[in-house]
């Protein structure tokens, strides 16, 4: 969709013109309360469920959340994923043409924040038509958006969904993400954000920033289980040989270096550096002197959050401060804790536990949206009860 | 001091040539039984203790350990630090002429491992006609080398101290090794290792090691409490503004960024991919299909170990690892696990029980090999006693 109307940012800056690519699933109902907008974290898209011409491989990144009978079920209620501004996958971004240069924006683009994204996320509801979504729901960055979401608009939201979150980045977080940044900033392919117009990528930065991301991501636990000391190639019978030298000898590197590889084959540096930021600027309790119970005040959406007990980069500390803020405010919260050994990633991976957990209160989001009951769900919600852990 | 005799390493290669340099404190006594080994890790040398020229900012980097009056005392011990082999503090390393090659070794240095050093390191103390150190010791990687001392020449140590240390490296704290070398090998200015033939140093790479290095040495929370979100510049009484920027805006960037730009002014990057290698290497285990126990049976030193309990490189459980498999094999182990908040780097800082309890130990030490007990030692076991958390 394209909006002409000029979009101011929180840095003061704004954006004159932009495309937004959004893709839908399910269908609106007549009184347009069944909508629920799912917002993508790093590395994502509008691309959040399904397969394009029935190609197994390109299946949403949350694909095993939404979709027909699934926890987010597209038979009842209508999903809208959104492309982010300055993300990589069609809406604006740094690879566009700026029109005040004639070239792309490349490092030019404007530092855009989660508030930024969620008001052009709210012009594209009044596009279609969506005066209250039924949930706003995200993950990890995502669920920052789906926060910010019910402190700015309120009243457009019934049910705000927050999965592996936090309300703030902490000094290690940020550090991590810094450490990304340098190592994009410092290729010399980065060529001051203007490496399109020489026809190169920095590939060897964006390697390292997905390296360093992608530890973050997984428990220490599970990649002791996974991969442990063990070596590439070497059957787990036998004791191999090193190779002394600074090739790959552990599997843990080989799987590291691919992931770098894949994601620099496909992820824009500009948009990689722009993400990171708006991570780190996100803090709605700032504007309050750090209270984060002032900063909810506002809200008036019922609230379900979930975090995930080997995730180290955004803990359960740092969902249950969200909670106890909400808490504090008397708004309605339901909070799930889940042993799970997955991590951060954990959010986006099939846990029966977690799944459950979610489909039970979308079933809540049906019946207070005035949905019929019918059999599958009530199925669902009785067995979230005996195998959720909240 | 200089070694003709070529020193074979676990590779298969072998150094034809080589010097090691090294530092003492105090005296040797007439039966040499009073010399103490220092260790030193990732970015340390042989300059252990003490100021040059009475200039108070080249004190050695365990100062506050090792000096007269200090927990390693030398007013009684003789103590040794050597820098390794591969290090860029004098001893040969990549920067120093290949006689084979007629030009720096560069990348074709030899990879050495935690028992080459160690190999090295007996051969200096054969030259200077120590037998047996009354201790070995070594704080992270100098711990690995203080271990691998007492299970390659058990009788050459009476006691092993092992602080902060670990048995091998989990796949987490490879994946971050090799994020680092990523980073240094992917650097243009790397020069496939023969960057000081062209003048060039690889700063960014290096830079961005230590950057990623740096997080895993402090704890989370310690980081939390120093830098939090605090912005660069601005008062913490003040809101402060962000700069939308890819620039400085958090205190914590400006650290890291200031940490890297240090280390990568005075590093060698041969050197950090050297080292990195030793650490990911080592395993005593591995030749006794996995089992430390096994590993550890020929050792006859007395252990002191130590470990942090906010030190998240290298856990307390990795310790008590190595704990286990020593009690297992009916070895005497003193284990001190101290509650602290400065993670890895802890085991370089001061710390009243931690001091006290290196205190209390080194006088053991005395004991054992026969030294004149005095009020001042005396004083210290009590302090340690009461203050420390075993």
């Amino acid at each position: 969709m394209h909006f002409s109307q000029a979009l101011p940012l929180q840095s003061g800056a704004a954006l004159q013109d932009y495309m937004l690519m959004y893709e839908t699933y399910g269908t609106l109902n007549a009184d347009k309360s069944n909508a629920v907008l799912v917002c993508h974290a790093l590395n994502a898209s509008h691309h959040v469920a399904g397969t394009y011409d029935g190609d197994p491989a390109t299946a949403g990144w949350w694909d095993n959340m939404v979709g027909p009978g699934k926890p987010v079920d597209t038979d009842r209620f209508f999903v809208i994923g959104v492309n982010n501004l300055g993300s990589c996958f069609g809406s604006t971004g740094p690879m566009h043409l700026n029109p005040a240069r004639g070239k792309p924006y490349g490092a030019a683009f404007p530092v855009v924040t989660v508030e930024d994204w969620v008001g052009a996320q709210a012009r594209l509801a009044d596009q279609l038509g969506i005066a209250r979504f039924a949930a706003v729901m995200g993950g990890s960055l995502g669920g920052m958006q789906a926060l910010a979401w019910s402190i700015m608009y309120p009243d457009r939201l019934r049910h705000c969904v927050v999965i592996a979150s936090t309300s703030k980045l902490s000094a290690q977080n940020i550090a991590f993400n810094d450490v990304a940044r340098q190592a994009i900033l410092s290729d010399p392919d980065y060529r001051g954000g203007d490496f399109y117009e020489h026809g190169v990528v920095p590939k060897n930065g964006l390697r390292v920033a997905r390296m360093v991301g992608h530890i973050t991501y997984l428990s220490n636990d599970d990649m002791a289980e996974k991969f442990g000391r063990k070596l590439r190639d070497v059957a787990s019978s036998d004791i191999g040989d090193y190779k002394f030298g600074f090739g790959v000898d552990f599997e843990i590197e080989s799987y590291l270096r691919y992931q770098g590889d894949k994601f620099s084959a496909y992820f824009d540096a500009n948009t990689y550096l722009l993400i990171t930021k708006a991570l780190d600027y996100f803090d709605p309790a700032r504007a309050h002197g750090g209270d984060l119970t002032k900063a909810l005040a506002g809200t008036t959406a019922k609230f379900f959050l979930a975090s995930f007990t080997t995730d180290w980069r955004f803990s359960p500390e740092r969902s249950r401060e969200i909670v106890q803020a909400l808490v504090s405010n008397r708004r309605q919260v339901t909070y799930a804790e889940i042993d799970a050994p997955h991590g951060h990633d954990a959010f986006l991976l099939e846990d029966p536990r977690y799944m459950n957990m979610v489909r039970a209160y979308y079933d809540q989001i049906w019946n207070d949206i005035g949905g019929a009951p019918n059999h599958a769900a009530n199925h669902a919600v009785s067995n979230a009860v005996s195998k959720g852990k909240a």
